[in-house]
């Protein structure tokens, strides 16, 4: 490359390994041999439904999925599945349970509201979505269908520690934003969903694992693609699947496994966050926007004294390469997501940045 | 490269211009010095904007689109879009005419029995699906909320030859696999939308042109994100949309700009075309499955005596380099198809191979 790759902060899309992109470039206008392009193979082709097969087969041992949780590829990205979800799981009791902590939990909430009666369980409103509730505050109704919540919340900074307790009803996670960061005990889970763009792919589909033993009771307007059971039954192809997304996907697994798999990102994920949060507990200049215990290993949000400051710092930032830290449009300030293909060397060289930011800046 | 590239005449995904596959691979890690993949952009930062809109201004201006209607990019292809337009469109009336020429009109119109009452105002399918209906055989209701037909069936390899009238009952077009291959006057239609996957780009997305004042009436229980509505208003944003299939339409466009557009390649739609007819029209050994003055320009099928034979014609082709000739599974015998990206040498080649194998097998 002539020019250099920028450290690039964004919420998603986000960074990809640059093995990964390095890897389709150079397959993009031949394929292993083929003649042609992934872009430009029939969905039904051998050649294509190996690389769907086996890109299906490394996430199921990467994340220990059992055989009773099928994966979909569903497009549309985690907001199609706030549809999805009620349109399919609700209609068992008309009801379901929902977490509020954070901006994309509350757009789940509201788009199921136009299928069922739905009761918030808990909710973080109450001190700016800083903090994830404990078990103890959990209120799950007798009735739901099933409780939704979204593991990590990247508008605030906020990441769930632990899989909350529901009394038998199905748990559903919207895990967009830290899916593949840690292992995850997916047997705990009735279903999960996650839009690629910030962690697995380029944006253009959503990881389903569903239980199959759920599937089946969709309401009668739901679209053929938004039916689980049509999904599981024609596996994911009941039209052209977004193929090039899913391969992407498969080459990015690669590359996580080369890095030692969820296991060995959970080492990484947690050495990455702490050089920022240790920056943020030493510093008179940035003050952190989540509560301390309830932080998240992915989206490290933050704050200076005053808006001015805030942009001061983000242009300065950004003209040394560390680019599109600006804080979310509701929240202000900065934060700076570290998905996994977020180097360590990236995480490290802001730290030091900040630091001698602030020291050259008081 | 070292690797040949293979004419592919597969029916969709399909081949695309080497220009632009090309040029996605040279930006692939680093896009004109913004220092990261098209695939790692956020969809709010400027540089993504500017691909978005720049693709969109291409498109309308290669389709000659008018301010009343807008252009969508909407997740799932065209079978999303089977159920998008009646819980969009229907329940103005509670009715809707759908024209059955083929295997996607029947699957549009089977999807529409989910929303409402269905009227078959054509079909061919007591002649095996082997015409395009004349105007005079086509049936409008007087309680019609649209009119709805594919331009281009796939699978029998038939195309309208003209713009239904409808007395002014709104027209819904399924235009994915001609979209592009000529002019087409948009301001006839309510509505035309195409999976991107056979003429435009990659799988993953529907491109959706919608005469704004038709939309805003959709069924409560639409979800968000197939509200015709919702779309227009936040520029098909409501989320992040397959942000890197939309830069690779743009390429695309590109490139047929480059051909002369959506003039040029109706010439050359046209020239491709006939190199095969005329090798039908001459032949003791194929022969067509469309009625002649029902065929498509985008896909060609045919048949030998048996399908043995078939079979074997098939696999000489494949070893020749001539791939995905395969027909589709319920209609057999053999399918070319030769949208846009073919070039017009790999049909004449086709042509020419389809002769000598006729030559030395009668």
């Amino acid at each position: 490359m002539s020019m250099e790759r920028v450290y690039n902060f964004s919420p998603g899309p986000s960074m990809l390994p640059l093995s990964a992109l390095e890897q389709a470039a150079s397959e993009m206008t031949n394929y292993r041999g083929s003649g042609m392009s992934v872009m430009e193979m029939s969905h039904r082709s051998k050649v294509y439904l190996d690389i769907f097969e086996e890109t299906k087969a490394k996430l199921k041992r990467i994340m220990k999925i059992p055989d009773t949780h099928e994966i979909l590829f569903m497009a549309g990205g985690a907001t199609m599945q706030f549809s999805a979800v009620p349109m399919n799981l609700i209609y068992k009791t008309g009801a379901a349970d929902y977490a509020v902590t954070g901006n994309f939990s509350d757009k789940a909430m509201k788009e199921a509201k136009k299928y069922g009666n739905i009761h918030i369980a808990c909710s973080s409103e109450d001190r700016n979505y800083s903090y994830i509730p404990a078990q103890r505050d959990i209120n799950i109704s007798k009735n739901a269908s099933y409780f939704h919540y979204c593991s990590n919340n990247t508008v605030y900074g906020t990441e769930w520690k632990y899989i909350p307790e529901t009394e038998g009803i199905p748990v559903i996670c919207d895990m967009s934003s830290n899916i593949l960061s840690k292992p995850v005990d997916v047997s705990k889970y009735g279903l999960i969903y996650a839009g690629v763009q910030k962690n697995m792919a380029p944006a253009g589909v959503a990881v389903v694992i569903i239980d199959k033993s759920l599937a089946g009771n969709e309401h009668p307007l739901t679209p053929k693609l938004l039916s689980y059971q049509t999904m599981i039954q024609s596996d994911s192809m009941p039209n052209t699947p977004p193929c090039y997304t899913i391969y992407m996907l498969g080459l990015v697994l690669d590359w996580l496994d080369s890095q030692g798999g969820v296991e060995g990102f959970e080492k990484i994920k947690t050495e990455k966050a702490k050089f920022l949060y240790d920056v943020l507990d030493d510093s008179n200049m940035f003050t952190g926007l989540a509560e301390k215990d309830s932080r998240s290993d992915m989206n490290v949000t933050f704050k200076t004294a005053n808006k001015e400051q805030d942009a001061m710092f983000i242009k300065e930032a950004t003209n040394a390469g560390f680019v599109n830290l600006k804080g979310y449009r509701d929240v202000g300030g900065m934060r700076a997501s570290i998905y996994n293909a977020m180097p360590v060397e990236g995480v490290k060289k802001l730290a030091d940045f900040m630091r001698e930011y602030e020291a050259k800046n008081k």
